[in-house]
């Protein structure tokens, strides 16, 4: 029987406020089992970026990551944001090792192409390392994921961590028995967008396309509901989509096989 | 019989000229057998910290590190500098693994003490984990270390790097035979200042006292052949004070036991 392994995605907001961020690593320090954890650093890098003058352009919600743009990300979410949390969980007992995919060759990606928009230094997740990650895992350590990745040639490309996220949950439900939990503002995914307790505790298949016929689910939850239901059908047990001040409880709108 | 390990510690100027650091990461690796580097980035921390509208303010050559500081330090030696020499290392074959002292508890060090000066978060080395570096070594894999350390309290510190080398290199000798490598802008310890090719090949503690009274050694000089001399007395093979440009060849300025 596989162990549990437990990935669980963190957005910007929650990791660049202070008491947030505590409450984060009090929360992640308390998860059981194996883990790993996966920040998102926008709003931090968008900051620093206008504090540079460099402006920050978004489409379709993806950073256009020009060379300036991917310095500042490289800063941002690999040393401000993964450093701190890194030493923070330090503190609370967790021996964890901030990573980017350059690190031990842990995720090569290629840059995306240019169609419609050129996205820059964006790159598209290739391969997980399962090897090394469950042989840090298993040492004992928990890998802090920053939203970068490489191409093999020198580059360090900007990656979703969204996308980082499920990609290394799929690779690594080949070893585990992984639960994928994304966090964001919300308690889950809601059946009335103004009423913060309508969470749908369980969605099937079925059930979402029908929720997007009727227009129930929409706009950015989308995708994150498709992303799930390819995790799950890649191998990954469970996906929990909740609230980043939720992310002990386990609460939320779940995703199962 | 202990197997070779090579510490090699580049400061900021190297790593941060595009021709510079190509040359670098060739020349590091070539380097054969067990190894691990070092660098610094002070120069362009003190960049971006302008740009940030943050001055920049050293004493003895350390910089003062307050709260503004430590971001900028934690961006730029963390996230920028060490995550570029990582993708660069993989592109040439070298499994690199970027890492501050608070990943995986590899360095912890004090905010060192308030006397006429205060240097702010500025941490003083107290304990290098060999064990995790040496089985990350055995493995295959090259540590590449920012000057960045931690207090286990969760804080991250900024430290010297030539500190960071030195203890790294001592903690390493009880398991390798350790050459510790500085490299800076001259070829070597010269015996005229004003003739680069009048590098001294060979220093002992009694020549090194003599050159010291008779001026041919002053300044900065100094405390960089104490330290050479303690990481000898404390186990290390061998210590090379020589150029960026010469990693490979090893020429420069040997001190032994």
């Amino acid at each position: 029987m596989k162990e549990k392994l437990t990935v669980i995605k963190v957005g910007g907001k929650i990791v660049e406020e202070e008491a947030s961020l505590i409450k984060l690593l009090n929360d992640f320090a308390d998860v059981e089992g194996y883990k790993v954890l996966v920040h998102g650093g926008g709003r931090s890098a968008t900051k620093i970026a206008a504090q540079l003058g460099i402006e920050s352009q978004m489409v379709n919600g993806r950073r256009i990551t020009d060379a300036d743009t991917l310095k500042v990300v490289t800063m941002v979410y690999g040393g401000l944001v993964n450093k701190n949390i890194v030493a923070g969980l330090q503190a609370r007992g967790v021996n964890a090792l901030g990573l980017t995919g350059a690190d031990m060759d842990v995720i090569r990606s290629v840059k995306r192409p240019v169609k419609e928009v050129d996205y820059g230094y964006v790159g598209d997740v290739k391969k997980v390392e399962t090897d090394c990650l469950s042989t840090l895992l298993q040492a004992g350590i928990v890998p802090i994921m920053a939203p970068l990745t490489h191409d093999g040639e020198g580059n360090i490309l900007n990656t979703n961590a969204d996308t980082i996220a499920g990609e290394t949950a799929k690779a690594l439900a080949t070893k585990f028995d992984v639960t994928l939990v994304y966090c964001f503002e919300k308690k889950g995914v809601l059946r009335d967008e103004n009423d913060d307790d309508s969470v749908i505790a369980h969605i099937t298949p079925e059930e979402f396309k029908q929720y997007v016929d009727e227009g129930v689910i929409q706009g950015g939850m989308i995708p994150k509901l498709e992303n799930s239901f390819e995790a799950i059908n890649a191998g990954v047990s469970e996906v929990v989509i909740t609230s980043s001040n939720d992310v002990a409880a386990m609460q939320g709108t779940h995703i199962r096989k």
